[in-house]
């Protein structure tokens, strides 16, 4: 994995434009609060094929069913990708799916490709119909500004609560060829584990096939997007859309071999820095929690407790008020489902300000309560908890949980 | 259940000591801040009986184990109940258990009675060893002052950042003689579904079988205790102990019949009151919720969707803003692991100011904003969801979640 990583670079201030053959443009069609955008469409010029992960919400959003429809083994041709935020266009009957058909439909057709060749996400407020003028609107209107910089616009236009716009870019080398992945993702609250955290949409120049792609993206996304916890809320509308059009003309990457696992492990690192900008930035967040369970007996039992810690309200409101809560932390893993010995349980903090223990053997151990606080006062906070059973690992990222949370969705659609 | 409930009568201002034989005491031992009251006894001068159902949580605190070990079939003879508030005895390792076992055990010396009938509960802070010294001081005080009326002390006694005492009392007549039902409670936060959530003490002068008297508080907490949810996080303490001494010499119960049913029936009055104040008084709280799913097709599904519901944040926040945003109960829903079909669900809410509904179908109908505002701007609201699939329904408790409930956990150790 170093190695590997060592072999991926940052590309400053790109998003799902930086890789070639990708156009992108984020306008206002007044489906938000004016002044900010809120229909974005993404465009490959050249043919392409696209992976997609979503929700497991019962209660999908209509663009969901539109996407999984055009891309019926989970990858297909795609060249395309249009949202809008302001609406989330869930729980709106027949006449939600035929505006989400509309909105794959008409973006087709102003593009020049395949009706099943676009995918379609909405985002935003649940149970109102969309105004499906205006955002027709917004595509006609996005169609004609697409360019080959128009990245960051997506970034903004798909942001709902997000108090930052969410973008990363890398390049690897394959087979001579330099390939490039960028991405935008948005997602502040009703964030939770199985998907169903937020949007994205990652563009490659990579030759991959549908079905290593698909794969990759599945792999990826199950240790990023899906190891991320804001509220517990899991929602109806999310999906991660992927879209690769070979322009780098490397190799084709299979599903096996060092092309894949590098194209893999630069996916990884974009996902990941994803996912930790969205943990930042949950609503009413003051800074980033890592929980990190090592020692658990399978790595099921890992992800049970990590999850458990992470989504516990008393473990997030302590953080919130920098107090050095252990017993709060270990309730969470006792009643998480996970197997472990209470009494093999070491809990312990870490920031740039220092590390500090707190249990040893599921009891306390006398700590230093100043420094403590002190560590629990930065903006980067990892919890550490060794449950000394066996070799199962986990890292699940979430946010404290502060006032604002509660201010933030008190009255989220008056 | 009519005809029975119409037999149970509450008994104003009286909890454990309402029943013929039983004493108490709760007295000030500085576990606490000053001025309030932190260990109490609970005494039947005759021979009993008791029953306790605890929480699931796997890391248990030390008083469990010892309350388990002297009801080795969830059943068997007790006399008397010691607890303390203001430090839980969690996670406090082998002395932890030493200071539980002599608690239980400097009880019954005082009292002279057998150490294994003595249930011995706490309740606060984790982490952190006893005070010892100070709860045996009060033990000694609690013994010396038990008294026929000294119930609301032990109501008093168990609190902890609730804000009003919670008791109830309720008589019932079997085979002529006068039945009494007394029991105090105590819970604000920490508090989820499967017992977990809270400490109850429930005294009776009922004759009765140990076996019955189980059979009854594990059914009737399966539908009261076990169905409310604060916070989602399940505590390390939490148990109901209940006493019967067969002082008002009514036909001995057994586990089936008509006394059986009306015993029960006044057992469900007196814990579905005091589940309904614990979720009253959950921390922050500005309100008390009742989630009922009706029409699922399994009791299961019902229970998953309606704690779904009542556990979600962002159900809560927008209850606290008075939002009638219905469409993130219907994702809770959908996320609850419930079976059901989206298409058929029917979501409304009913508090004294009237009722609405939402949702039909699965969709959002058109609804008036401003009566939904004004009847979640009542005390009390239920919220009725029809999944229309079958017969299974359910009840969840909860309350909504303000901005206080972070100001109360941010930092409740120091």
């Amino acid at each position: 994995m170093g190695t590997l990583k060592a072999q991926i670079n940052e590309i400053a201030g790109k998003g799902v434009t930086a890789p070639q053959g990708f156009l992108a443009a984020g306008v206002e069609a007044a489906v938000k609060k004016p002044g900010k955008r809120d229909v974005a469409v993404i465009f490959s010029t050249k043919p392409a094929v696209g992976a997609a992960v979503y929700t497991l919400n019962k209660v999908q959003a209509a663009p969901i069913g539109v996407t999984k429809a055009n891309l019926p083994h989970g990858y297909g041709p795609l060249r395309a990708a249009v949202v809008n935020s302001g609406n989330a266009n869930a729980c709106t009957g027949q006449q939600g799916d035929a505006d989400a058909r509309r909105m794959a439909d008409l973006t087709a057709e102003l593009l020049g490709v395949e009706k099943t060749e676009v995918a379609v996400a909405s985002t935003g407020v649940i149970g109102v119909t969309l105004p499906l003028a205006r955002v027709e609107a917004g595509i006609r209107q996005a169609v004609q500004e697409l360019a080959p910089d128009g990245g960051e616009q997506v970034a903004r236009a798909i942001m709902t609560t997000d108090t930052f716009k969410k973008e990363l870019a890398v390049f690897i080398e394959l087979g001579g060829r330099q390939v490039t992945i960028g991405a935008a993702t948005k997602g502040s609250g009703m964030i939770h584990p199985n998907m169903a955290t937020m949007l994205g949409f990652i563009t490659t120049d990579a030759a991959i096939t549908g079905q290593a792609l698909h794969q990759a993206l599945v792999e990826v996304t199950g240790k990023t997007f899906n190891m991320l916890t804001v509220d517990g809320d899991t929602s109806t509308n999310d999906m991660v859309v992927m879209i690769a059009n070979g322009a780098a003309n490397n190799p084709v990457i299979e599903e096996k071999g060092p092309d894949y696992d590098l194209f893999k492990s630069a996916l990884y690192h974009i996902c990941a820095g994803l996912t930790r900008m969205i943990a930042q930035d949950g609503e009413g967040a003051t800074k980033l929690v890592e929980v990190r369970v090592q020692g658990a007996e399978t790595e099921r039992d890992a992800r049970l407790a990590a999850k458990a810690v992470a989504c516990s309200n008393l473990v997030k409101t302590a953080l919130f008020g920098c107090d050095a809560n252990w017993g709060r932390i270990l309730a969470a893993v006792g009643y998480s489902g996970a197997d472990f010995d209470p009494l093999t349980v070491d809990i312990s903090i870490h920031s740039p300000a220092g590390s500090e223990q707190m249990a040893k053997n599921g009891a306390g151990i006398p700590f230093d309560e100043k420094k403590a606080r002190q560590i629990l006062e930065q903006k980067e906070i990892v919890i550490t908890i060794d449950l000394h059973q066996g070799q199962g690992n986990a890292l699940v990222w979430t946010c404290d949980f502060s006032y604002d949370y509660v201010k933030i969705n008190a009255d989220y659609r008056t």
